[in-house]
């Protein structure tokens, strides 16, 4: 049976002391305000005053205006949790300038008003005009929610209606759609908030009226005077399909594989899973359903990564997961959780949520250094340094900025709104997807529950709930049981709980009247355990990773010494988890018995090859977290180490 | 002690029926007329009549002479072991227009005299000038030397004094030397034929002046008007020291590590042995050594390829070996085995002669397909075909050209001289390097003293070699013992020889007076042997590679079905050679009991990832030489097996 349910507001769930609270305030604190000078500091925010002339130096970007939307849609969720004066000054400001630039008509691109005019809804391919002002309008949804303020919000209704002219089925409408997918999962937020069916109807018309013959891209491109076929950097190496890295070689509902540029195909999934949670068009979830499995179940990382290769930033084949040569960008992991969470909306199912906390725990926090920072752009699951200077590889440390800033932003809007991914409901069930400290108010048959969720997951798998109801109510409460976790326990109100007749789509849900001072108590033991990866990952053949809760661990040289390739991890060696280093805030690691291949008599004899049988030393091995890794010195790391 | 030897001209040994004979056949018979073609198609051929004017198409290109020069080198080869008087006389034809193209002063350069006449020396860092002269000056002597015709020789002396007058330590000479290294080789070639010292100190000079501060290149981007610094795509991706990639970062004797693009490093490092062998210079020696322990005792595959990546096509940093994102160049083995030939010249060593083998082989002919046609540029370690597409790996089939098509008559130019790699000789001693069937023809103490070799390898190790004197002669002959074979066996006119005394440097020296009719049986056993990497070669750990003889073998999805990474040799499972397919010619293979994890299960239930320990079904492996991979219809590949 397919139950649906919402998400709520970010105002509804306060986080507690804990793993996510933490990250929280550090986003808080440290990450939106280094941002912030970042944005100013390379013209992006000074874009929006339209004092760019040409022959002036560092004109806007044409992606510029979505990394100022994602920073004030970071900052629309923090304000809603914590109050900030001088922050909401300064974001009032922004939007003045957005404000103000907005032309006559509802246009609203700091490039295209700036730089070239003339250029406007040209080249959908590859300006992403389309893509900003799905940021933008991401941005108006969050902080009209945040703040009440309507400013934003009213400027990019306007922008939308306009674009809602531009784009269509009219005869003197342009048949187009974004090249870099956004806007769709974009207008369903502002038809949610707004309430206007045409906002949802234009984010359909998008995803219908992609990948359709004769293609708009070479229509579009002909009309340019261009050659209507992709140009090289974009078939870089080798696309299989014509506009595949767009998602626009075949009409969604085609679609059976996950194909090209991975932010791109996770946007454009979850405008579709948004569009289908309001229209039911079961086409459309059917097609959904499709992708998200191929995703999932053949081209995804343990840590949640997607899009493996770095040439196109792109999906590649079924079960090809390079370790070193991973590409698997932060954004993309953060639009897997987009999808995972109007999946979930669409029909409650623990595949979707077990997806969204790999991914949370894992290759999108990786993406950010301990001190709130440092950004990875693409998140490799093992490292040589020198390898990078030899390969394409990027920089195995974070960096403070890119030029294509497009992931730091990203991680700071969903760390402001984690909350909301916690839990969501309907009227007679509350799902909790995700566990951390927090208190959570919800409606549930008309009336208010409040949750006290008390827990130092992922360090510690024991889960309280405790409730507070103005009167009994009838209710189910759903606790998710991860994938990972197989001697889950529950009680309630100290009495145990049952788990097995009560699992349904991997929520053990528990149908009774709660009242105040009910308390669930969850049980998921945190153990060490060992995962392997499908036999045809022929880059993981031979290898185990680790894991202890939804933390998917790995070596570093900082803990193992050089040459992490030459560790092996004998089947029947015991994993433990043990107090770690300070330097990484005393969390538990992952230790063990382990083997280090000599090389002593190799280096001796100077021999690159020989037939004598790999000797070894006994080690003890030392895991860390994958997320916390390169934030010490620089060195080696590998999560798929050799069994 | 150090023992000097000469390798004797192409004409002293004549290949019989076996390995290396069907291959110089194929190339005479197929691979030299395909290339004929291809020079004449592409306009290569034609450039020679200086007809191109400004506005026409398809200008030429600043290294086709090299690719029409190195045909001619192989040309020459093989006319003086196969006289062909049509294919001499379109030579000849090629050669008249080369002689009425030297410019007066004794310039020779398709593009530098049609094309771009005023730019002639102006750009030595990336324009190939010296690169190209050097492959001209190849062809005069391998074409003098096969046919006696002098009319190339001697217009490659011209230009080769006239380059000597540019080039020099004088005030009005340019102190440069060359980018893409070669023509120092070909200078110690030029005047071991002519006998001209003036031609091996201009080897000497251009090999003195590398890497000298302030740097040439520098000096000359200056003039050029652009900036000193070398340009982004030659620190592509990541440069350590400029201009390594050209090994001009430091001066040659400074230099301790092989850097940069592998044909040109290896090209160098024989021009540097080839003047030591002259001058006897301990330090260029030195520097010789140094390098080639670097190159083959941490940066080698297994195949002798070397240049791992493909990014710069070039030596990247120790133990560092990917396999499905090998470079090998082709051209890069082949430069190789021409160090090795000057190594071994300077100082007979087996470690000289086991990589010359390994080389040839394996990595080398690996780049010719089975009908002599096709071509491979990179030769991959590993390959999932579809990987390809994603990836900058070039495609995993052998191709019939290539817009820089180096590797082509690199391979013709070496099987038409292999049979002059076979022997090489002082006045006291014959050493036997290479194994195959032959009729040579050596001076020893002033006499005449020829040799009949008979064998089947390197399918069996059974050799055995006849004598013919016009009367007895003391001298040595000493037989390389390959450092794969531990159980070599010898006997002189049926008398076993022990070995354990006899051992020079790798060689088993028999010093005794030989006449007529003295028989020499050297038995190295064929055995399928497992070969492990150095532990620090972390894309090999946990893996093995088979080989039997010099020949590593192969896993082929033809023989094995899809996912071989998922098949497992276990260390106790025994190998065996049988009898291959005959779409490989029958030759021996290697079979095993073998493991391949299921995937039954996981495709069953959908799994990407689980908890499950590896189960395995039992199956028999089949691997097949590496060189022969790829002749059969598209499918994966792999050398290194999980153990």
């Amino acid at each position: 049976m397919t139950q649906k349910s919402a998400f709520p507001n970010v105002k509804n769930v306060k986080l507690l002391p804990g793993f996510w609270q933490r990250l929280q305030k550090l986003n808080r604190d440290i990450t939106l305000p280094t941002e912030y000078e970042q944005c100013k500091n390379t013209g992006r925010l000074d874009a929006w005053k339209l004092e760019w002339k040409p022959g002036m130096p560092n004109p806007p970007h044409i992606f510029w205006d979505s990394d100022v939307a994602k920073w004030i849609e970071a900052v629309g969720y923090s304000l809603a949790l914590y109050p900030d004066p001088k922050l909401e000054a300064k974001t009032d400001e922004v939007i003045s300038w957005m404000a103000a630039a907005q032309q006559p008509d509802g246009y609203l691109n700091t490039h295209f008003i700036s730089v070239e005019p003339d250029k406007r809804w040209t080249n959908l391919r590859d300006w992403h005009e389309l893509y900003c002002a799905g940021h933008l309008i991401e941005a108006a949804v969050a902080y009209y929610k945040g703040t009440g303020k309507r400013t934003l919000l009213d400027v990019m209704c306007r922008y939308a209606d306009y674009i809602g002219k531009v784009f269509g089925p009219g005869k003197n409408q342009k048949h187009g759609y974004p090249g870099h997918e956004e806007i769709e999962l974009a207008l369903v937020k502002l038809a949610d908030v707004t309430g206007k069916d045409a906002y949802l109807k234009l984010a359909s018309y998008f995803i219908d009226e992609r990948g359709k013959q004769p293609y708009y891209f070479s229509q579009e491109a002909v009309k340019r005077g261009e050659k209507e076929h992709v140009p090289a950097w974009m078939n870089s190496p080798a696309n299989i399909l014509p506009y595949a890295i767009f998602q626009a070689h075949l009409p969604v509902r085609e679609q059976k594989t996950a194909e090209g540029h991975a932010v791109r195909a996770c946007y454009l999934y979850a405008g579709m899973a948004g569009v289908a949670k309001h229209t039911g068009d079961q086409t459309l979830i059917d097609a959904c359903k499709t992708l998200w499995e191929n995703v999932t179940t053949r081209r995804m990382y343990i840590t949640g990564g997607i899009g493996s290769s770095r040439f196109g930033e792109r999906f590649s084949f079924d079960y090809d997961l390079p370790n070193e040569e991973a590409y698997a960008e932060t954004c993309a992991s953060i639009a897997l959780v987009f999808f995972a969470h109007n999946m979930l909306e669409l029909d409650v199912d623990s595949r979707y949520a077990d997806v969204m906390e790999r991914a949370l725990y894992n290759g999108i926090i990786s993406g950010l250094s301990k001190d709130g920072k440092r950004f990875f752009y693409d998140n490799i699951l093992a490292s040589t340094p020198p390898y990078y200077k030899f390969s394409q590889q990027k920089s195995p440390e974070r960096q403070a900025w890119f030029g294509c800033a497009c992931c730091p932003p990203n991680i700071a809007r969903l760390l402001a709104s984690i909350s909301s991914y916690l839990f969501s409901s309907n009227d007679d069930c509350l799902w909790a997807h995700l566990y951390t400290s927090c208190n959570g108010e919800f409606t549930l048959k008309g009336s208010t529950v409040k949750v006290t969720e008390r827990t130092s997951y992922p360090w510690d798998g024991a889960i309280s709930f405790a409730f507070k109801l103005d009167s009994p109510v009838r209710f189910s409460f759903a606790v998710r049981i991860p994938g990972w976790c197989t001697n889950a326990t529950l009680s309630v109100n100290g009495k145990p709980v049952s788990l097995a007749k009560r699992i349904r789509k991997g929520y053990a849900v528990i149908t009774r009247t709660w009242a105040t001072g009910d308390k669930l108590e969850l049980n998921l033991p945190i153990q060490p355990q060992r995962v392997y990866a499908h036999p045809a990952v022929r880059q993981d053949d031979g290898k185990v990773a680790l894991q202890a809760g939804p933390v998917v661990y790995c070596l570093e040289e900082a803990d193992n010494g050089p040459q992490l390739g030459a560790i092996r991890l004998p089947q029947d060696s015991k994993l433990a988890l043990v107090k770690g280093p300070a330097a990484l805030g005393g969390i538990p690691v992952i230790q063990a018995k382990a083997l280090r291949q000599c090389r002593k008599e190799w280096d001796a004899d100077k021999l690159l090859y020989s037939n004598e049988k790999p000797r070894f030393d006994s080690i003890t091995l030392k895991a860390v977290p994958y997320f916390l890794w390169a934030n010490r010195k620089p060195g080696e790391m590998e999560v798929w180490i050799w069994e």
